[in-house]
């Protein structure tokens, strides 16, 4: 019943199309544990310098985010600078390490206990340290990015073949496998130890491809969004925080993570930066959840 | 508990990076009528010349396609040659209009009874021109395309007014409206008589949008596809054939609906010209929509 997110923790600035923010908490592990929080306790790992705004932490403990797994290092939080000029991809414009540089995850004895663990979008080489050092756990997935799959895919491999769900998006599963055809590529995926590969198609939602099933939702339809920073690690923090709580990995239960993913990864980009995912109320989500299951 | 379909008659020569043909049957009508074969009789409404090919004729008449509204002039049939570089948009290498230059068409009387009319892609014109000669009628619907929203916008917006549902994709929805949100810009057409806007989204599916309701479907997912060709045209003719066998228009009835246009689209892709709407068998495309739904 609690899931293990580790991933970038970052101060971002950005702009797109609908107008700008800076220096907002940001990073793949927020955008999840913020999304994961609605479903059960999230225990975030993750590294921040002296800068972390005391607000933030506020925020995240409001969120019931366990932040035993949060080190506080010297030096400044990792800061990330970008610019939309489409909606579909962001150009970076500056990325500071900073404390991120020489980060090396260390779990507290209560997180090795959880019985879940998203691997968001992060170096494989510190996905893998942290998948170690879990004890024993249900189900492990894991996300990554087209900037990963160009640097190090046998370490990004040997990540893969130890998770059950892979969250990877048309274009990256088509780079990391050489295979034009989603549905022809994830079958290869679906020959290691993954069970379900959850393909995310941007503004036409996603598909769970298993070895035996398929099961297809629309995104949320939106009239505006205004950030789509962190669509993919809300999806990815809720479908997994959804999938803690249950006791198996049945066509119900995939369904129904994809549409909570769904819905918080609409709520996302509907604010800028964290704005959408949080102070929600459950039953709004739950009524979005509903409407998406009715227009299918 | 029939459809008339009024639209293009060609003899088409296609390239795609799968492969060629030649001079093989084809136009909007012809794909709409044998896609809605499988759900009832079709009428067909166009002009071919003297060089029509015998087995054309036959084969349509094996598809229990009524060919009283089709005349044969003293001429060369509509020729169109195209070419796919990329899966998603036809470059046309030569279109010769030949006999459909000065195509009037005329409804035989026993057409003007049929419950349904679909105004397939064709000059809107001439969409208007069937449609003032149908008696009484169930449920209209019309496609379109790109070069008719250039070419004559207007004359089209007359023809949208006096239909239920409107077939148009995601592009030309947007150049139509230039409204950027395909659900905005779907609002705006709705305040028209125009109950059902059918936005097609290529291999990401479809959306139906009403005033109060939506409904998604994913495209049904191939392997494989070798010629795009009259896509939209099988959906569409499925799609309508299907409705003229229903007496409402609820949720349900544009569910299947809408199921049964994916599928024949489908079947379309799955080979090159009119090969794969031909001679299937109901049980295996039932099977499919079957599928399809088990897959949302």
């Amino acid at each position: 019943m609690s899931l293990v997110v580790v991933g970038s923790i970052a101060l971002d600035s950005i702009e797109t199309p609908k107008g700008k923010i800076e220096n907002s908490l940001g990073g793949s592990a927020i955008y999840a544990s913020l999304a994961a929080s609605y479903f059960g306790p999230a225990y975030i790992v993750g590294v921040v310098g002296e800068d972390f705004p005391e607000e933030a932490i506020h925020l995240l403990k409001e969120h019931n985010i366990n932040l035993e797994g949060l080190e506080t290092k010297t030096g400044k939080t990792f800061r990330w600078k970008g610019v939309y000029n489409n909606w579909n991809q962001a150009e970076t414009l500056k990325t500071e390490l900073n404390v991120f540089a020489d980060f090396s995850p260390s779990l507290p004895d209560s997180y090795r206990k959880c019985n879940s663990l998203l691997l968001a979008n992060i170096h494989p080489e510190l996905q893998g340290k942290v998948l170690k050092q879990m004890k024993s756990y249900r189900w492990v997935a894991c996300d990554t990015m087209n900037y990963w799959i160009n640097l190090c895919p046998e370490e990004l491999t040997k990540v893969i073949h130890q998770v059950d769900i892979l969250f990877i998006n048309e274009d990256e599963i088509r780079q990391y496998t050489g295979i034009d055809n989603i549905f022809k590529a994830a079958r290869m995926i679906l020959k290691s130890k993954v069970q379900v590969v959850v393909v995310k198609r941007g503004e036409y939602g996603s598909v769970a491809i298993l070895p035996d099933d398929l099961f297809f939702s629309p995104a949320y339809p939106l009239e505006e969004i205004f950030d789509p920073t962190g669509a993919g690690d809300s999806f990815a923090g809720a479908f997994m925080s959804y999938l803690a709580s249950q006791s198996s990995l049945d066509k119900n239960t995939i369904h129904s993570a994809i549409r909570y993913g769904t819905v918080l990864a609409a709520k996302c980009v509907s604010d800028f930066g964290v704005r959408g995912l949080i102070h929600q109320d459950f039953s709004d989500l739950q009524k979005m959840v509903d409407q998406l299951e009715s227009w299918t």
